[in-house]
């Protein structure tokens, strides 16, 4: 028997990284430009980044924190301050370097030519991350602890010069939040920096259906300067491991460096204690990856542009009429009586012309499909498809049950994706505890990810990480007292554990 | 008697620019950066501009377009592909040259420079304005006429090497919407234009209480490359005009240039009709320059990142809390059972410990000041202020009824504001039909606008305009069937009015 037909060619098991490709086409949400490294990302992306922005904003705002806006570039000698942080970050960069353009024509071929002039006294780089434009501020604006805290968030466009560019994991400009916030005391800071990686991984399992680990960074692979990352990690179809959204202690490193200083309670001067967390449209692949298959994207409602296409079956045209007021009427009692998770529901009725409708919604992944034909009308009955299940699966319902139900089955598809997604992970994570077996795993194809007693140092872990390509994605903050083993590579006993896994 | 003291030096009236800087500080809205022309936009300002963009955004929705996100940089050869477009705008314009940065240490003085490397083949323009890279997106999106209209909107960062920046009103760096459009018809792109350019004079009025005349830019006025410009003229309390928003039907010059074509109902390849519209943080400074007075800023309720300012009075500890307590109470009951607009209420509770809180929310321009006292717990009464009286003005009023009436207040202090607005504007619109008057017009000390008869050339309206350092500001939509006047300048009978002033 042959394979069943699938509307994603490649599927996931011939070749991952082609078909994640082929579901952003499929589902039209982004495309590469001619701008080296850049996406255009369209309509039914930038939705989905739009929902994403708004759940996280809630977050950040009930938690206090305000949104303000730096400049794009940044004058070369901050960056020179804090060489530290420039080194390990950002040296690749776009560099403005000229203010204007000539345009000039060429005399044999008649064509118009820009030609930059105007050349800079200082350059400046189009923002990689903000740290030092922010904490020059910070500078300016905290004198004494009375300002304190100052918890900020932006949104904001940043840009690194990425050589092998990925649509939406890695591109050369990407759209983000960067919170920076500065504490009078190290408790304060550290703890802000573990209510922001709790408020990221509520926020994947709530909004996207993505179980994540939540863990620290080992010093090989934290943010240059931090004293601390907590990062919270996404396992994806390939078992490769995605690093989903990262908090970090910063110390009085930055604030050193930038004189974020503060005149304390007991009238002495004192560095304030900073934090910076960060998410990114990364989020959006990894929820492809997550959660998509053979047949296209697979979207958790809360975060679908639309979560209900309602498709008019108009095989004649005496009924279209009746059946598109039908149509209409479910769509406007949907958007006015139901509410999921206290939001209207997002709900489309396409109306278009053209064949193939069916699919293409299965392939944009709405959560929830609705056929009304001309008998339906009739009967007031409906019919059911959801994205949870085969792609063929269709259930007849009566109208008024499913007006009843229509939140419960948007969490019901919700709780599907997210259950899914832990039980895949939680079978490709494998406990670990002698180096033969160790590396032994990594020879596999698509190994997942390993969890091993770990005391060892940065040399050891650098040298299995270059040997098997892989690195320690965090230890685990759950794991972090338990019963003593023996170190895979140093043999002392120790109650950490290290989550071990190849990346994104 | 000496002038009353006011919370802002210098008044409007002493040195209006100096004003509206000082009014931006006291109001801690933004402040300039090290980054050359650039500002930070604090959380007052930013609040302001979020409150901007989820109001435009959902008309913007309403009216069938969809948010998408384009490239940063644009390759100089798009540029060069749209000449005319390119010469009339762009040439002030940030140009990146390098994509790396290479850390040197310097030997004798030991400290780290940064030396721009990895020089681009092609450089990159920062966008000024995303006409060419959108255009070639809908190059590829259009196919058939089946592919129209499309209707995309972009929020964004643009970038244009100001020489004179002013905070909000010209900055090298702002933020901005771009709405691009493509039709099949010339018909449907001018409904298109005419149905956003009636979207911005809605949203201003009704949002911003900002009255504005909508007219048509002259040839002379209008945007490189477009057949037509509208444009909504705001009056600010110097008399001077700022262009708050403009909406551009492109024709096809934009579709050639870029190949944006389609094949038509009747098989035929033909060229998209475009349009473009936009708007920019430059709403805000028009905001700040139309309400504010001389303690600082007003802002109309929409648009006021907190409506509703409560202000413990507590003089003595031993009733403290139940004061802070009655303010909470208050706080959550306006949030949970009054909305306005269909928006749930922003209210703070200000319980810092600090002096001069009322003037700190007067400057700030919070629509509402309450005052509730140790005695008021008891009288549950409360002292009421707002921003549209005098700032010493104070109502006490039963709690009772201010829960009934808030609404209505809020709605009032709108509605004064844009009749106080519009009473100034009008009173300074003064109609002329010689040219004798006209020139003496010019000559005095801020002089408002004037309403001419106009059917003169480009070079006669060039000629008066550098004369006196004015421009025709529009030809008002309201007034291109007038009774027929003698031109101003021709002498020849004209239905047509054009509107002149100085402007930002």
């Amino acid at each position: 028997m042959s394979a069943p037909k699938t509307a994603i060619t490649p599927t996931r098991a011939d070749d991952f990284p082609e078909w994640y490709q082929q579901v952003i086409k499929a589902a039209d949400m982004a495309e590469n430009s001619e701008t080296r490294g850049c996406m255009v990302i369209k309509p039914w992306g930038y939705g989905i980044w739009e929902l994403i922005q708004q759940g996280l904003d809630r977050r950040f705002k009930e938690t206090g924190h305000q949104n303000a806006y730096f400049p794009l570039l940044i004058p070369l000698s901050y960056l020179e301050k804090e060489a530290e942080h420039a080194e390990g970050f950002a040296t690749e960069c776009a560099v403005v370097t000229h203010h204007r353009l000539e345009a000039v024509k060429d005399e044999e071929t008649g064509k118009t030519k820009m030609i930059p002039t105007g050349e800079l006294a200082e350059p400046y780089v189009i923002r990689p991350t903000s740290e030092t434009i922010i904490g020059a501020a910070f500078s300016r604006w905290v004198q004494s602890y009375r300002d304190l805290p100052l918890l900020i968030n932006q949104w904001a466009n940043v840009m690194r010069w990425e050589m092998r560019p990925r649509m939406f994991l890695r591109t050369a400009e990407f759209l983000w939040q960067e919170g920076h916030t500065a504490h009078e005391t190290a408790e304060e800071a550290i703890e802000e920096t573990r209510k922001m990686h709790k408020v990221y991984a509520d926020f994947l399992r709530d909004h996207l259906a993505i179980p994540v680990i939540p863990g620290e960074k080992t010093e090989n692979e934290r943010f240059p300067g931090a004293d601390m990352t907590l990062t919270v990690e996404a396992m994806v179809q390939d078992k490769k491991a995605i690093q989903a959204g990262t908090s970090h202690y910063l110390g009085t490193n930055f604030s050193k460096a930038q004189d974020i200083s503060f005149t304390g309670r007991e009238g002495s001067v004192e560095h304030a204690h900073t934090t910076s967390w960060g998410v990114s449209t990364r989020l959006i692949g990894t929820l492809i990856m997550a959660h998509s298959d053979d047949d296209g994207l697979v979207l958790p409602p809360r975060v679908a542009t639309q979560q209900i296409v309602i498709i008019p079956i108009t095989p004649k045209e005496d009924t279209r009429d009746a059946v598109l007021a039908s149509c209409h009427a479910l769509a406007t009692t949907l958007r006015k009586d139901c509410k999921f998770h206290g939001e209207p529901l997002r709900v489309l009725v396409d109306e278009r012309d053209v064949k193939g409708k069916k699919w293409e919604w299965v392939k944009k992944g709405a959560p929830l499909r609705i056929e009304i034909g001309p008998r339906d009308v009739e009967s007031r009955k409906l019919c059911l498809q959801r994205r949870d299940k085969p792609s063929n699966d269709k259930e007849f319902v009566d109208k008024e049950d499913f007006l009843r139900n229509v939140t419960d089955i948007l969490q019901e598809i919700h709780d599907n994706l997210l259950n899914a997604a832990t039980a895949f992970r939680d079978e490709n994570i494998v406990e670990c505890s002698d180096l033969e077996s160790f590396h032994k795993h990594w020879k596999q194809d698509n190994p997942g990810w390993l969890l091993t007693p770990w005391c060892g140092s940065s040399a050891e872990e650098d040298a299995l990480s270059k040997e098997h390509k892989i690195t320690v994605r965090c230890l685990p903050l759950d794991k972090q007292d338990e019963p003593e083993q023996a170190c895979l590579v140093t043999g002392k006993p120790t109650k950490l554990r290290a989550l071990w896994g190849r990346s994104y």
